[in-house]
């Protein structure tokens, strides 16, 4: 058993095992004002957190369903329990194919056992996804540094010598450690970066219409100590082209075969910007978030989300209670698609656990042959 | 006196005359939940009202402008007075340039009077102001709805051969009749389409930080019976890739001579995208908001407002009151700036009370020579 046993021992852990062996995360929804543990202990538990988003994040809701997989198995391991477990959690969230790969994962190494040994199988296989994701994100962290420290070649001068200039980036939606089991994507290179000692801002995309970059990256960069600045999503583009913002980086919650990718809404948007100002545009992933059956973005379901989110808006208020607040007209209608597909032309690198490769079939299957195979 | 006399009789007029003489106008801070009227009744009305945003919109902060540069002079008409009212009302907002023409063209109808005839004119160049703000953007939304006719040749279809399709238009920010005294900017070639009888829909961007898309557009296309719907700033992007999209239309608050063009931070990144998805990218602006004194965007000063405007949210709790949330984490800083310069390469067509003419020195030129002469 590896996962580690407390959220307050391991502070950058978003999934832990406590002294009981129940599996506990933080609750999302309830960030940046309260940190509120929450435990999955079933099935629904699991599909639940991923449904009203209080664990979100590509990774991490692949991670999430690989132990709601297990824990069905652990109730009942036969077929028609697995089949229907992973149809629920399959229903949970349409964008992020981390889902699909991760549940995917737990059956193909169950499926061939007899039924006494699934649920231990599905256990651990389950724990090894939680384990994995910790050190491919490491990996990611590492591989984006390094580029970052080849195309910023200033970063090697002595402190003095670049008079104290931070690398500025800027980040949209959250892709840090509260979107994995530990470490983030996009965030990785950042807090590899500041372990070892370089300078850093980064701009923080609010990420309308559900702030996760507010609530989350703010709140996450903010404990990890990392100097940071919250704005509209609608700033990003000004910033760049006043020469603010050195790199954009991203998390993705899919990559099509020819390099595209989908991630929260918005993010096309950066990238348009990112090239019209000349900046690097960067896409950090696992390869569990690549999905090589669909030959281009146009193919990655989009998933569409309650008007709600965009007609009200959720914070705290002056007495320190959560408040949600309405901002359209009544009868106004309103629409919420939560991501966008990025066109692989915008993407200067798509930094993985095992490289950093050019956004294309070529690129990809340079580094992944076996996934990119034709 | 051409100024209609009551909102209630004239409800597409921002600002109006009431029966006693008294410049009133709506404090769009309350919009959308109430319609609050506010009397201008002094210099300090007028400026306080542009400070704090209860009017804003570049031709509305104009006309107001005017009206307190003339009522300053009521009070007192010497020399003193009236740049002490200038300095003030100069200082409310830095952006649009609408403000320091309108300020410009009430001192110079005056300088050259006696003090008693000073008040008389000023007030009578104010109204003039006014009332020109409605013809102009009466006339920029016939100009705007002929090139919507040119370039869209099946709005000439009879309705059945269109299959009822309707002109997707998408907007940032508000340069509707609330940015204005009447007809709105890039609103009014909507609204003289809509009385033509021609079938539309507008994608209404909410435009954070402050909302006014979420808030004000929605509001006044609601109000005409306009088919609209409420977005994400970041959906933008998606929805131009998607199809769903046909033409974005924006206001602006200055056009350097190069036709830069300064507007409501966020307007960049839609006119990149439009042009990244072959759509027409169309401002549409009054001649009082052209600053050719200016070589490009670059030089153009952009509004940098309060952090708190990005941290914290407002709007109508569900016991009906006005509430304002914060999102972001304690400690973490914001920053908001309130207008980007989208580049005039990115601008397909510039829209003005005189023609339609492109977004550069020689298409401004051909259009007003007068302004735009070397």
């Amino acid at each position: 058993m590896a996962l580690e046993s407390s959220s307050a021992a391991h502070p950058w852990r978003t999934l832990w095992l406590d002294d009981a062996g129940v599996v506990k995360t933080l609750d999302q929804t309830r960030l940046p004002f309260a940190q509120v543990e929450i435990a999955l202990t079933s099935l629904e538990d699991c599909a639940r957190a991923i449904e009203t988003m209080q664990v979100r994040g590509a990774p991490l809701i692949g991670a999430t369903a690989a132990i709601g997989l297990a824990l069905a198995l652990r109730e009942a391991p036969d077929e028609a329990s697995l089949q229907r477990a992973a149809t629920r959690l399959a229903a949970t969230r349409p964008t992020a194919v981390n889902l699909h790969w991760a549940l995917a994962r737990v059956a193909d190494a169950v499926v061939p056992l007899a039924m006494p040994q699934r649920a231990r199988h599905a256990w651990a296989q389950a724990l090894a996804i939680v384990e994995e994701d910790v050190a491919v994100n490491a990996a990611i962290g590492e591989q984006g540094a390094a580029l970052a420290r080849a195309h910023f070649a200033w970063l090697a001068q002595a402190p003095g010598a670049h008079q104290g200039r931070a690398l500025q980036w800027l980040t949209h939606c959250n892709a840090g450690r509260l979107a994995t089991v530990a470490h983030g994507t996009a965030l990785a290179p950042i807090y590899a970066l500041h372990a070892a000692g370089v300078a850093q801002h980064v701009w923080v995309d609010e990420t309308r219409p559900r702030n996760q970059g507010a609530s989350l990256t703010a709140w996450e960069l903010g404990q990890a100590g990392i100097a940071h600045t919250v704005i509209a999503d609608n700033a990003g583009g000004q910033l760049m082209r006043a020469g603010a913002v050195d790199v954009v980086i991203v998390g993705c919650d899919r990559v099509a075969r020819n390099g595209d990718v989908a991630n929260k809404i918005g993010t096309y948007l950066k990238a348009l910007a990112a090239r019209d100002c000349g900046l690097p545009f960067w896409v950090a992933c696992p390869a569990s978030t690549f999905d090589p059956s669909l030959v281009s973005g146009a193919e990655i379901p989009i998933e569409e989300r309650s008007a709600r989110e965009v007609t009200h808006f959720s914070g705290r208020n002056e007495r320190g209670e959560w408040t949600e607040v309405q901002v359209t007209p009544d009868g106004s209608p309103a629409r919420n698609p939560a991501f966008d597909v990025t066109p692989a032309r915008l993407v200067d690198a798509l930094i993985t656990e095992r490289g950093v490769c050019a956004a294309s079939e070529a690129g990809l299957a340079a580094l992944w042959p076996q996934r990119f195979a034709r």
